[in-house]
């Protein structure tokens, strides 16, 4: 197991704990499309007045795959020197490549990271079986300085995670958990059921599903829509964490088509439209993501407008 | 609006409360193939000591494309001769059709269907777009002499009625709701939402997901599982219901490997393999379903007994 | 075996040599829905003066799906009644149940089909692998009076025939053939690779792939676009037989767009339309397939005018 | 169009004819995972030998994505100093960014590059529609020293790069084709067509439907099986240029399970297994690409096999 020990690890991961809400943000970028770390400091200012757990660098709307290494290493710096010492910064290090996957982690761990978000290698698919998966992710576990939380995004990777890989890889002592973002409640359900012996934490990777993803045992949510709607919903938490399921109901019915025009609808141009909205930073995106057009712009707004939110 | 009045129908779907377990019903065979309507009849009896709701006559896993259309109606007319009063009778009338579905549906309402249930037309996938599932589903609600409810089946359709076509639907008086064996939470939860202002039910349509259709806002749950598990289901429902949301966990976690070894894994075939194991009658299927392996049994086996069931 | 012989079955397959152009035909209705035989027949009238092979009755874009069982028997009467003794009568025959298929199979031959074109059932589409597709197809094979054209079509059915069920399929004296209308060529070349031993013939499923399929080795084609473009079709054929690939390649080029158009951009409404454009009648189709748009329409045309044949 | 000129590419691409076969090159490794040069060096000695037009490195099944930048263009410069100059060098540049990719396509023509091979972005795959995919492949054609080829490869990317966007970047000077993976025929004899006034060629992206590509105007193939059976494709396409359609045909088939062994069904771990049995150094994969079992090696004998190879 290398450089990591059994004993490590196993303390690392009793410190960890996932329960809560994680924005995974968005990345500013200036008109010449570099990194704008003054609006992401402006963006983390606000953050910081808002219960989160904890906060994800370079998921999948935080446009990492446009990100170089570089770039994503110094973003990671940047949020870790503002970010307050108890919220977790979740770094997003997964590569194809299992070697580029190690040392990006090990780099992550090194600027600050609590805690790396490894997303399914998937320009391979077709050989992508669970055997694969728990080889690559148990060389990163058994490598990596801190926790490992596995990442599941079938809408952009066109690959899930199997359950049995999943069952096996809760195992590792480095393991801390999975953010689930296919939405899938009946799996979900499942992992929480087969993984219940092991100290594994599932998080819903999307605000759609996750009263339902609290309904049947997750402990959290990593939410585009957090960078929009944060404080919602940490409310959203707050009433499912204390069984107030009516409201919870009420509450995660107004957040569903928001969350869709910012993720599968729209994407992350539309994310970032709705930031500026809300008194954050949203701005353009790196190429080759447009910008919305005047149609899909109304129909962000109506989507917000229709749930009561602006 | 043809032969049915708007009046008529408020009334009627006034009258029908679809919250509650509602098993699928499995159509036994002889060896030769043929209905067996004693053993179906022994089934019956035995469902009776069971708190459901009602019966799915000619749901997915009742083997209704393998009918004949005079099987479908004789099967429903023989269920309802023993069906105690107060259950109700969902009887699933979909044909490709319109005109066919129109007639099928005044035939099962004549032989004493409480309700129909109407699968999406599915062979021109291509072209059943919301505007012409309206339109059928508007036609069939318009003359049908009871209540209709919706059911889209991706899994065996190849199609899922889209949200904005279910939202149109909902307001017409004489559809009573959506049966959604889809299972995306997110979409039923979304769907709960817009037709808030309706008498518009949701039923789940599939046990894997039951309890977190509850927590969004489904009022019930047409589950192939009813057929082996039917008082565990509604245990799960009442538990569900009650606000008894830690013990449901529990129990809904135990409930989706067996469920999803009767449907999308092996099934029919084991759905009624599993029947045989829990005191009813299953028996074979009608070709071109084939029996199961040996190893499919194991399989189907160890999914029951991991779970604490057999 | 049954009531078939390998002896009789052999001599049968052996007549039949399906090499050519087959025009799945459409089915003309009248304003209220009903078959419209008079239209039917003077569609036949047109097609007679054309070199097709035979004729397709109930393929995917007759709307069989739609006719009543009593209906499809009797519009291959009609047909066969009028259709030139020299020309082959293809009757689509498949139901999803095998009993249902063995016996509309012998309705088809007793009204006068040469041949029968059974659909794989699709309902059950997970539990259709291979073995259970065999046992369905050779009990139909087995029991049928005339051969079996076996017909994949996952556009509509969800479900692609595997190929070492067709490989396996192939050696049953009463299989004469493939309709394969899901136009993967490199599947296409492989089945006829496979399957080189056996007195078994591959028909293309559509004319965008026409060419191609039989630069790989198939016989022919049951194309929608020859009801609209029958002649030309013919002559494609002929280009292809006899080598003039260049000449066949400008052809093809041409007529790749008409058939998109008719057929999965657009459906069989667009191939009735085209055909009140060229000549014949196609008029609307049963309900719930929608009459196409005027968006629609100016687009279909648009697919025709641009490839010259408007 | 920045700094690229209309002439300066008019002429770069009237002096590009990609008619012929590329192997699209595997990387060796050594046993600790580092590219392995002598063995690609003695690779590329053998492959001098065979009459290709030239070859491809860095397209997928050369592993790129498990590669660093530096890596790639090494490689691409390995294989420049060793590569006949009147063959050509088709460099794979595609990145996710559009950025990233303009930096790359640069470093490729500096290291030798003649033409470099640009995959379609994809980890954003529901907001790569035509317009943002015409405007990334446009921006890096605009500025690429070299002429441009687009890639589309849906296996891999879950993404098919749209007709109507093909069409209108036919149009660039700097766009000299496309190599096309999917296999659609259909597709590909449609893109020839639309494409037919423009300087556009067309190139197949799999041994599996070459000759069929060949029939409706491709001009050449980019085959992974050209790594193991090059002699072999090379004299497909003579077969196929000089219209000997009954022997390309023979010889076709007997290509179609090879390819498919060493591409979709066992992949690159499968290529470079194959190359071995020939005479070529394949190697181990990097991580998280697993040796195959043996089982699959036997499988892909009996591919090789049947066929007559082996």
């Amino acid at each position: 197991r290398g450089a990591w020990t059994r004993v490590q690890s196993a303390s690392t991961a009793a410190r960890l704990d996932l329960s809560g809400i994680f924005p995974p943000i968005a990345t500013p970028f200036t008109t010449s499309e570099d990194v704008d770390y003054r609006r992401l400091e402006e963006n983390l200012q606000k953050y910081a007045k808002i219960p989160f757990k904890g906060l994800v660098v370079q998921g999948s709307n935080g446009e990492y795959p446009y990100l170089t290494e570089e770039e994503r290493v110094e973003v990671v710096q940047a949020v870790r020197s503002s970010l307050q010492p108890q919220k977790l910064l979740m770094a997003g290090s997964g590569c194809e490549s299992t070697k580029a996957t190690l040392q990006l982690t090990e780099k992550m761990a090194a600027v600050g990271a609590d805690v790396v978000l490894v997303v399914t290698p998937c320009f391979y698919k077709g050989k992508m079986d669970s055997q694969a998966l728990i080889q690559h992710f148990t060389k990163v576990a058994d490598s990596s300085p801190v926790p490992v939380v596995l990442y599941s995004v079938p809408a952009n990777t066109g690959l899930e995670l199997p359950v049995d890989a999943v069952v096996q890889l809760s195992q590792h002592p480095n393991i801390a958990g999975l953010k689930d973002s296919g939405g899938d409640i009946t799996r979900i359900g499942l992992i929480v059921h087969k993984t219940k012996g092991q100290d594994f934490q599932l998080l819903a990777g999307s605000a759609g599903f996750l009263m339902a993803a609290y309904s049947v045992g997750a402990v959290g949510g990593v939410c585009a829509l957090a960078n929009v709607l944060g404080q919602e919903l940490c409310e959203l938490e707050r009433l499912c964490v204390s069984g107030r399921w009516e409201e919870a109901r009420v509450l995660q019915q107004r957040l569903i088509e928001p969350n869709a025009a910012v993720t599968r609808k729209l994407g992350v141009p539309a994310l970032k439209q709705a930031m500026e909205w809300f008194g954050f930073h949203g701005g353009a995106c790196r190429s080759p993501l447009q910008p919305l057009t005047e149609a899909e712009t109304q129909q962000l707004r109506r989507d917000f407008t229709s749930n009561g939110w602006l």
